[in-house]
């Protein structure tokens, strides 16, 4: 493959993680080594940039803010929920491209990411214009195919873990036969996230907390709800229950807190999982509960990261400007597991094609035949994804993160009307 | 005053912290150094172990044991609700003192423990037991009065802050003008906790999140809350706000999430403030909110905490120890804060009896004229409480904290019917 001059774009789709900056920041440390690349640009907003020529020169930044992007929490460039669809979308990226002379496109995001920096990649060989383009996965929801696991999973499960061992130490010292404690995370379609609470317990040792875990892929039924509690509290002096935001009842629909409030049983959408539990307990079992919802804190705790997801997070991004440069394109960059114990990971390629095709499930055979715990497969996978710590630099007593200088690349083309 | 010899006796109660087991670890250290205190025992569960003989064994624990409670979060001793209201309590308390030749109590707590610390403390002088009884405080809270703030607001505040400022990488990637995040936090009485958020804010950059703190010291209105949001949402293109869990309307009734929805507004208990203003902004602005309930990791997240503050709790400790074999009883642990720049901080004594009588409140003069956020006075007391980090020891991935053997004392009195 003959070498391929010209101007690389890195943007940044979908909800942020603790590490997505870490393969920002893999891409320019890489693209820096090869003389092929001339310009640095970073699109903001997500796919936003790209139809606005909203870049910048991320060679202007200094060294400093670069290295600080590895541990720096949300999405550095910005990102959006704003999803390319019409043709004429996807014209004008072309268009912004060639104007701007992108050769090289790497776009860092989710399932969605994948599926339009597939068609975009498409869109260039129809239109014979030479781009080679690579996704970088990320997300913690941990549902990318062709991935032993995904970029930033790690680190949000690594936080659920250790927030769900300090409140259990409180919970602990509470308990007197009756003190039930609700943590709901994130997780509208899996429980990839709430069954990675479970690596909170001692290794072997089934009765540590979390006690009980709910989970989307398990149809909820208030009645073992019920037995499992009072079987905990006939065993322990406290509770502390794990629920996956996305817990549905048996047809299919989400366990809300307004489910039979305001308009009966079953709902559309998501919202208040751990807050019902703990009505459901108030009301039936005459016990008080209190949720703690973890929220964004899932997808942002830098302080809580996983060294080995940080560093992967960081490798993906080099692989992808490696894999750009050796000629590669329609590819996302994909983390294999070694077979090896202790663990390794290396980094492989998928074709984009596939990624909109299907989501990875967490593997229901991982789940323990009590229905509320994982077996010692999902540990095996799980606990390596979680190790080691990350240094953050603190002052005045607080974390300190970076922020992008921004540095505005100037505008060659008409306004576009977005949306 | 002549040496008293005999046992000690430490018990901690009310809600733990992420620094109480340094408090704790501060009295066990320091009475080793006193030959005239013979045993170390610790009351299991508050003063319910008290009134039953469930006493452990401290010396017998290891020193790495001792060592680790000062990065263990809960209380290892239990703690409790229960609270010693009847008289023939307070002479079982007296009874079984005497029967373990309890000289020396120290009781770790809120302004609940302090007043029972202080009748115990009474009771013993008019039955000539004789017997030296030091408080030491401890509360999230930071509402005792006598105290320039209470052991465990620091670490609370650091945690809320960091991850206020972890938050907010996140809510600020994903800003396009409408974005809107909501982190609601402990406190039903009092602003403390939240005003702490301010501290995310880098020093002077008013505009920095969280962009508007609701305190329950200030009543709500929605008006003003629509046109807060509508300000802030012209200036930035996202909105981080921080409410406290016990925010209330001009009437003194709790902002609740059923507030109007159940059986109209205007509640006794608190409940979901966050996930009230969420649906407030979401019927009234059309514009998304999500709520993140920090939960009992405000008083749990150990990983969070800060140096300042569990220094702080282990020498209030020991100073408690010190004052008890200087002869002083009836007394708890204050801190006071010196006249100098950089902070410093000694510990004095106040009269337990004062304990019961008011809490301190926040100074309704640090709060910014806006009312939705925190004036430099306010930074100026708690930004010297976040200092410094604590090393948690890390074992595979996560946080190690430790538990105590707990090695039972052989109990000498009946059974006593508790409750």
């Amino acid at each position: 493959m003959s070498e391929l001059t010209g101007n690389l774009l890195v943007a940044q789709s979908g909800g942020p993680t603790s590490v997505v900056n870490s393969s920002l920041a893999g891409i320019v440390s890489e693209a820096l080594n090869h003389e092929c690349i001339e310009e640095i640009y970073g699109g903001l907003n997500g796919v936003m940039g790209m139809l606005n020529e909203d870049f910048v020169d991320l060679a202007a930044e200094s060294q400093q803010t670069i290295r600080g992007l590895r541990h720096t929490p949300g999405a550095a460039l910005g990102t959006g929920r704003f999803k390319l669809k019409k043709q004429q979308d996807y014209e004008r990226v072309l268009e912004v491209f060639a104007a701007h002379n992108i050769r090289y496109f790497m776009h860092i995001g989710g399932s969605e990411a994948q599926e339009s920096a597939d068609r975009i990649d498409q869109l260039a060989r129809e239109h014979g214009h030479d781009l080679r383009v690579i996704g970088v996965p990320k997300t913690i929801d941990n549902d990318l195919v062709h991935t032993d696991h995904c970029p930033g999973y790690g680190s949000a499960i690594k936080h659920i873990a250790t927030t769900v061992r300090e409140i259990a130490c409180d919970n602990r010292a509470m308990g007197q036969g009756e003190f039930v404690s609700i943590v709901e995370v994130m997780g509208r379609s899996s429980g990839w996230l709430a069954a990675g609470a479970s690596l909170a317990k001692g290794k072997d040792q089934p009765h540590d907390p979390p006690h009980l875990i709910y989970l989307p892929e398990v149809a909820f039924s208030p009645e073992k709800f019920f037995e499992d509690v009072r079987r905990v509290l006939r065993r322990e002096k406290y509770c502390l229950i794990v629920v996956g935001e996305g817990l549905v009842d048996k047809d299919g629909n989400y366990i809300s807190v307004t489910s039979g409030l305001a308009d009966g049983y079953g709902h559309t959408t998501p919202g208040g999982a751990g807050d019902y539990l703990g009505n459901l307990i108030e009301e039936s079992l005459g016990l008080k509960a209190r949720t703690t919802r973890l929220g964004y804190a899932q997808r942002s705790a830098a302080t809580h990261a996983s060294k080995t997801d940080n560093d992967e997070a960081y490798l993906a991004g080099q692989a992808a400007v490696r894999a750009a440069i050796k000629g590669e394109s329609g590819r996302m960059v994909t983390l294999i597991r070694g077979d090896t114990d202790p663990y390794s990971c290396e980094t492989g390629l998928a074709p984009l094609a596939d990624m909109a095709n299907g989501i990875k499930e967490l593997t229901r055979d991982w789940v323990h035949e009590d229905g509320v715990s994982m077996n010692h497969q999902f540990y095996k996978y799980a606990h390596p994804l979680i190790q080691g710590e990350i240094a953050v630099p603190y002052a005045n007593g607080l974390p300190e993160f970076v922020q992008l200088r921004r540095e505005a690349v100037e505008k060659r083309l008409e306004v576009y009307p977005v949306g």
